[in-house]
């Protein structure tokens, strides 16, 4: 394969990224705390040699009624599915609000010795107070101090994977475990952490666990530019995929870094033709409870919806500038129902199933002919799979689509490297 | 089986309890970064049908010349071993200094779930200034600040578990995910921690995972009584164990609760011939480097030992009275000089392996003989065995010494329950 991989990560969430995909007959909702449904998954993602599987994370239940939203923790989650596993990629999404740095850089740390070198990190900052009232706050701490405080977060993590040196243990019988000279403190007395060091752990075999972030704002963006090393996007078509590409490269560039990937998220229906792969849709569509999609909708865009047609057009609404609510939401349903015209029912599906995420439906070549033409034309180095049910989905994208991707030399037939340092192409970072 | 099984964990610690054990030649000081190692002495303790095996944690790293001290992270091992083993139980240490409760009560309830109900965790309130530097303490609390943050930890913690009922999970793929009545905050606002709840997952398999704790202290004894489900001892000989044992079930029935099982910590030499036995003991002592252990001699006894002759019995002491630094660790050295009449040497040895645990050195039979002793004369329920060497002592012990315990009637043929507290034989905790 001449050109390089295209990146490719399952972004695992419960029965799937479709809302009411828990809600179908042949759901695993029985089993998900099962540890095996997660490791079946990895080895789905694996056999399709994905990048890597990757876990969301929040710490707070909320409409326990509506749908699975949380149940194991990710981190140990995903020790299992290391060793249910042999070389694809294990991220964990990890929260700079909650943690300390040690527990994030020894969790961390450890995994990445008990997968050989497969683990990375998505520092998130976590959004709500539901979350900040389980960990100690009375309510979130506002945008720039949880940007603050990942930065100092980040950077002392990793100073804890380098307070071992690479060649640290001696292991000499007759002599020293490890040298001292090459395990050191880091002394970092900060704003919001204080951590002498050095960490309980020897330097990780990637030397550091690979470093996703998802900047969207501007702080966001620019904690991204700084430290990521792959980046997870949102976009809902190629040119708001294009726009941020470009300006978060220009970033990184201005930071004096090479470039990064930027895997923005995909919603993929798949099938052997265009009619099944939309039937499919349709069915999970099908499967939502109107009444609580219509309240949520009427939430959403300011005016209640609860009367509406559901197999008629959405209603035109009024524009951008009109709407005093939230923005960035009512901006993508606002662009859902300009490109695709969707009847009520198709609007509350698509928003049910990765709300502004690009979502393909179609035949394997269809699906791979838009990643192929995102990729090519600068909006995207790979995409997080999202898929709207599981295992199914999953399973249909790396029995049709991967072998497609691979027969145009888009995507990599086999691994290569063994570590997920290796599958991105990032150099092992010295101490 | 007639008589209750007599209660087995394996303390799992680096290449052994022994401090010298990394240095001999057939040592696993290579793997110690390895899972497999790991999952490997689970097994073995598996095929002993041992209760479980147990890490402790610590949060520093110090003294890295000498010797292996922690690698990998407690949480996280456990979850790959839950996987590599199918009915023994599982215990993490846990600092209630160190972690939220909310952090500790979501991850325990995951790998509750992950083992299928055979998780326990290990309440310790941590003591280093060291630990305390590296999770944004200038220094550690005071005991009694840490001691009533521990007890408001493990009744958080337990809250938390039980914020889920038993039969929250509805699973109607036409209605509810989970009933919201059952799935209740706790609203804990307290002096040290702020928890709304409710968890982020459904209620543990167990109910609660198993409480254990290793009270010593006059508040630790007192947090244990109220609180643990087993208790871990230090008991240099039985009348110690006794003492413990009395003292602790009185603060127990006093508390108004059933009486716990106690496990002191056992190190023991196991081999077909006494000689061969002591001989073992003998070539571990004989690999610890001579002029460190001198140093540290000297300072628990608070003179210079370097120039004493290795081989000739230790020369006597002052009373205990007499000593003006830490009592504890002096007192064990006196009971050691008086009870075993050791040369230098062997008091090196005896204080690089447990300490003031209970050591027993001989054949099978012998060593049964004394673990029966003790639990029949009220010292112990069982015994947390300190190998120290690994893995070959704990190879010992389950091939030679629980078969003998087996064929006495006072040792589990095999186990009967699936979850630890099935093992220990306490009832699932209501919600």
């Amino acid at each position: 394969m001449a050109a390089p991989s295209m990146h490719l990560n399952l972004f695992i969430m419960g029965c799937g990224h479709h809302k009411a995909a828990w809600r179908h007959p042949e759901s695993a909702v029985e089993r998900l705390g099962d540890i095996r449904y997660y490791e079946a998954l990895a080895r789905t993602a694996e056999r399709g040699k994905l990048d890597a599987v990757f876990f969301a994370d929040g710490h707070a239940a909320s409409n326990v009624a509506g749908g699975p939203q949380w149940f194991l923790e990710p981190l140990t989650a995903l020790s299992a599915m290391a060793r249910a596993t042999e070389r694809i990629g294990l991220i964990s999404t990890v929260s700079s609000t909650f943690f300390t740095p040690f527990h994030a850089a020894r969790m961390l740390a450890s995994l990445d010795h008990i997968s050989g070198g497969r683990l990375g990190w998505n520092l998130v900052t976590s959004m709500f107070d539901s979350e900040a009232r389980n960990h100690g706050w009375e309510a979130m701490p506002p945008h720039e101090v949880r940007y603050a405080r990942a930065e100092e977060f980040a950077e002392t993590v990793l100073a804890l994977w380098d307070s071992w040196a690479d060649d640290a243990l001696r292991l000499d019988r007759h002599g020293q475990f490890a040298d001292p000279h090459k395990v050191r403190p880091i002394q970092h007395h900060g704003e919001h952490f204080l951590v002498d060091g050095p960490l309980t752990v020897p330097r990780p075999p990637q030397g550091h666990p690979v470093l996703f972030q998802a900047g969207a704002s501007e702080p966001g963006r620019d904690l991204a530019a700084r430290y990521a090393e792959a980046i997870y996007a949102v976009a809902y078509d190629l040119p708001s995929a294009q726009a941020y590409y470009r300006d978060i490269q220009a970033r990184v560039k201005a930071a004096g870094r090479p470039p990064v990937s930027i895997m923005p998220g995909l919603v993929t229906y798949v099938a052997s033709t265009e009619a099944e792969a939309r039937a499919r849709q349709r069915e999970l569509d099908e499967l939502l409870p109107t009444e609580d999609s219509l309240r949520q909708l009427g939430q959403f865009i300011g005016q209640d919806c609860r009367g509406w047609a559901l197999d008629a057009p959405v209603p035109s609404l009024p524009p951008l500038s009109a709407f005093s609510g939230p923005k960035g939401r009512y901006a993508t349903i606002l662009r859902i129902i300009e490109s695709e015209k969707p009847t009520l029912r198709q609007l509350l599906g698509r928003l049910a199933a990765g709300g502004g995420h690009c979502t393909l439906v179609g035949t394997p070549e269809q699906v791979a002919d838009e990643m192929q033409h995102w990729v090519e034309q600068g909006g995207a180095d790979g995409f997080n799979l999202m898929p709207p049910s599981l295992p199914g989905s999953i399973e249909d994208f790396v029995d049709q689509v991967v072998p497609v991707l691979q027969a145009r030399g888009l995507f990599r037939r086999d691994y290569v490297g063994h570590t997920l340092r290796e599958h991105l192409g990032l150099a092992r970072p010295a101490a």
